[in-house]
């Protein structure tokens, strides 16, 4: 999860919405990514789908069955289909996502979804992220 | 709807699942996609993603308030999610999912999302599309 929040760290960096995230396998970092969206102009460059798309790449395959997520918060819904789709059985989250919470997953996990979900890792840290950012923001504003 | 099941006809070509999409703005195409899961080892190469990419490229947004989705099935919760948060506010799409009914967003569509949803457009086309590839999927199982 430290990874995952150095990767956040970098969203930071750059005045995105600090999100990080890492794909293990067989305990060795095979992909990462950071919030990209702005930067991008694409909605769909979330950490985790930055670091689904470059593990696959890796892999020589989408089918990553024998990895794990590290996130640095609960993924939103078109993330958490996307590792759901991914095949990837295990994810670990750090902070809840505090403004949207019914945006997250968690209103639409399934039971009969093979994932298993931990959160909470380091979640200090990147709610300490995710303040930073917004406080930066609502600083910008008050300047502009 | 014809355009979006021109390219899912482009995936059928290419042995992926016949899925196509276009985005309209103003009444014109800026985005086109066909599902590309195969062909690129990548879990979220859709047609619907392809087509949301192109489009904010091309209007250099990722907000696209003001366009319109035709996908040629209903879309996974992965592109639900994707076309929600890209902000379109209608999405049309042709036949309904026949295999994982429960893995579209229908299952999870929430009375809150400002997104108006109007199926069954050309559905006869885009179900022949889908007959199409899993005959040939069985016919190569038998082959081989």
């Amino acid at each position: 999860m430290e990874e995952a929040l150095k990767e956040a760290n970098k969203a930071l960096n750059i005045n995105e919405v600090p999100v990080g995230a890492v794909i293990v396998y067989n305990d060795q970092i095979i992909g990462r990514g950071f919030n990209m969206r702005e930067k991008n102009n694409d909605i769909t460059a979330h950490a985790e789908i930055i670091a689904i798309k470059q593990a696959s790449q890796k892999l020589g395959t989408w089918k990553l069955d024998l990895c794990q997520i590290y996130v640095s918060i609960d993924p939103c819904l078109m993330c958490y289909d996307a590792i759901r789709q991914s095949r990837i059985k295990k994810i670990y989250y750090s902070a809840d996502q505090q403004i949207s919470k019914k945006k997250s997953f968690q209103a639409y996990i399934h039971m009969d979804d093979q994932v298993e979900v931990i959160g909470g890792l380091l979640a200090d840290e990147s709610e300490k992220l995710m303040k930073d950012f917004f406080y930066k923001l609502r600083s910008k504003n008050v300047r502009h």
